[in-house]
């Protein structure tokens, strides 16, 4: 099987940008992204394009990847939208990579883009709402952070946990975002303040829960030909695991696990050839804080209910054993929902180049997990500093 | 490079109907997509799925591409859905073909859904309106017929061709769509009746447009090894063309031409080692009249401005020497949006095993065209049957 690298990658500012659109900010990203890449290229050499987006509000909703890339001046490209909710770029970035390792293309643009404060605030709850679970749950009256409220009770009941420990993903994340100039919440939060916010749904509060943004992010996927070519230290894909799960939480036999994130991780670290956590860092999916902690256990990187440990003791801190989001996350970053998956491939591709804004020393292996829905659809990517020997 | 091939494909009824949903629609389709496969296997071997839709009306929006493989019973396998307006499941099949090609998976499922009758006109309208260039378009007040009217009004202009000639496309596919149990306007038109019915966007007449449609469809994508296990005359996908375009059409230097399709056949033809128009039958996107006759220019199948002329001496009918939409096409077969492309699919699996319902003779390569917008995005396939010998 061929092999992928990601030779450039950027994204736009995270935050509300009230005259920008979808187009601009992608544009944005995009230019980063071929700013980052080595050696000097022409981007007409770009084949193909695979573009992540909820497509929130009442502006270009289908065929909007097209739009982008006529936009950027890639006239022609095949251009596909890619839409699987808040992982709808982790899924643009597994079709790029299969597109590389298919032979039908060399050079591929994965992105993502979502403009979420040009619309009333009951627009975009009907919009992220229409990507949960929309018979049983949207209709019913619950929303994203009721859904998750429900995750993060039971967790609370189920573990020894308490609100604080909901906080401390906020305030490791706001800290790490308030080194990075592109997050949209650049501001670091203490435990007290994020533990006494206002609720949103009990027990999430304010600080429990990622804002609503605009922003787009992109990466440029390569054969190991071009990698060569262009790129003096490239980033290998070692694994693409993906799966699928119940979209309704009702459907699931547990609220304090997404299953879809335990098979995308199993079937990442299987093509990677490592074990559940052999990874230097990680970019997960916090959407709101319990998701975070979810995250760990469901990654392997600890045993069920030691979530919470691992925040107490720093272990996720930036000097920690296994530093996570390290970007700020979704929390502090922002959640442009598009734009999320492969803004965790722009992390992950400056951390394993030394560029990280908090940099984690000796980077040389790092993963990103991206949720869409309540865990409807999870991909799990592994990427490796320089060039492989192994098959990915 | 891995071959790909077609080893099962099948639709559900296209029509109106109140009492199905997306997923009752397409687990039909799938169902039949199964039975049609020579071999018995376990569905549980489907390692993926690529699903198209544009997502009318309020019901699940973002995430229903999970959605639809959790109601099949394909729990847990990667789910992407795949939005390109029209052109949904023609993309979603290439993505199926890469990743089969890429070695990520063994077997794929491609498909597409749309239900578009439980919702309001205008709602519907909206929904299309937003999947055609919005801005300038849309927002001026703009529909799809509206865009497709002022290509047929510069064709009439342009060349030797009369709204007779746009009517022999409604005659020639109503004709084939009345052989076809799954056509949703399975019944006869004449020449007469086509001219003089209302028009819906001068010059197209009411039956110059395709119907708004319920419906799902499905194809699975195997690797050679798998093919030759399960399939006793699988179908080679020999050619995945694909392009975008401006998805304005005041963007583009011509109305009587669609340049994205173009370019995908030119990519196609390429791929597949053949010159255009080499194909035994076509299916093509035909969501109004005039769309099929630019399909004939822009495939190469004729000169620019000779198509009035193939459909005059019935070089497309069933009998002609390359016969054009045996399904009915999306004029009679019907548009349930998403599911278009990988329709297209079916019936060149059917026409490729002899089973058409209006069966070309000694049909041994087809090719299917699907159209986002009105050219936004294109997919341009070629299917052979049989095992071949080259690389696609």
């Amino acid at each position: 099987m061929r092999e992928a690298y990601v030779i450039g990658a950027g994204q736009s500012p995270f935050g509300s940008y009230p005259d920008e659109t979808y187009r601009s900010l992608f544009e944005t990203a995009y230019e980063r992204a071929l700013d980052s890449v080595d050696g000097d290229f022409d981007p007409d050499r770009i084949d193909e394009a695979f573009l992540g987006t909820l497509g929130v509000g009442g502006r270009q909703i289908g065929l909007s990847g097209p739009a982008v890339t006529e936009h950027i001046g890639q006239h022609g490209i095949p251009t596909t939208r890619v839409e699987n909710a808040c992982a709808a770029s982790g899924y643009a970035m597994r079709n790029a990579v299969s597109a590389v390792k298919s032979g039908m293309a060399d050079l591929v643009l994965a992105g993502g883009y979502e403009v979420m404060t040009d619309t009333s605030a009951d627009q975009t709850k009907w919009w992220l709402g229409v990507s949960g679970e929309t018979e049983w749950e949207r209709l019913s009256g619950t929303t994203f952070a009721g859904v998750y409220a429900q995750m993060a009770s039971a967790y609370l009941d189920e573990y020894d946990a308490t609100p604080e420990d909901l906080s401390r993903v906020a305030v490791k994340n706001h800290a790490n975002g308030a080194e990075n100039p592109n997050a949209h919440l650049g501001f670091t939060c203490s435990l007290e303040d994020a533990t006494a916010a206002p609720a949103v749904a009990d027990p999430l509060t304010l600080y429990h829960c990622c804002p609503t943004t605009d922003g787009a992010s992109a990466a440029l996927v390569a054969s190991e030909e071009v990698a060569r070519e262009l790129s003096d230290v490239p980033v290998r894909v070692a694994a693409s695991g993906a799966a699928s799960g119940a979209v309704g939480l009702f459907q699931r036999d547990s609220l304090t696990s997404v299953p879809a994130t335990v098979t995308a991780a199993e079937r990442a670290y299987d093509q990677a050839g490592i074990e559940a956590g052999d990874v230097d860092f990680a970019e997960v999916h916090d959407c709101f804080a319990i998701a975070e902690l979810l995250a760990y256990e469901d990654l392997g990187l600890c045993d069920r209910g030691e979530a919470p440990r691992l925040l107490r003791e720093g272990v996720t801190d930036p000097d920690g054993d296994l530093p996570v989001n390290t970007s700020g996350g979704l929390k502090s970053k922002g959640h442009p929902i598009g734009a999320t998956g492969t803004g965790q491939v722009v992390e992950a591709f400056e951390q394993l180049r030394g560029h990280g804004h908090v940099q984690v020393d000796g980077a040389e292996r790092g993963l990103t997990h991206n949720v869409g829905g309540s865990g409807g659809g999870v991909t799990v990517h592994v990427f490796e500093r320089g060039f492989g020997g192994g098959s990915a």
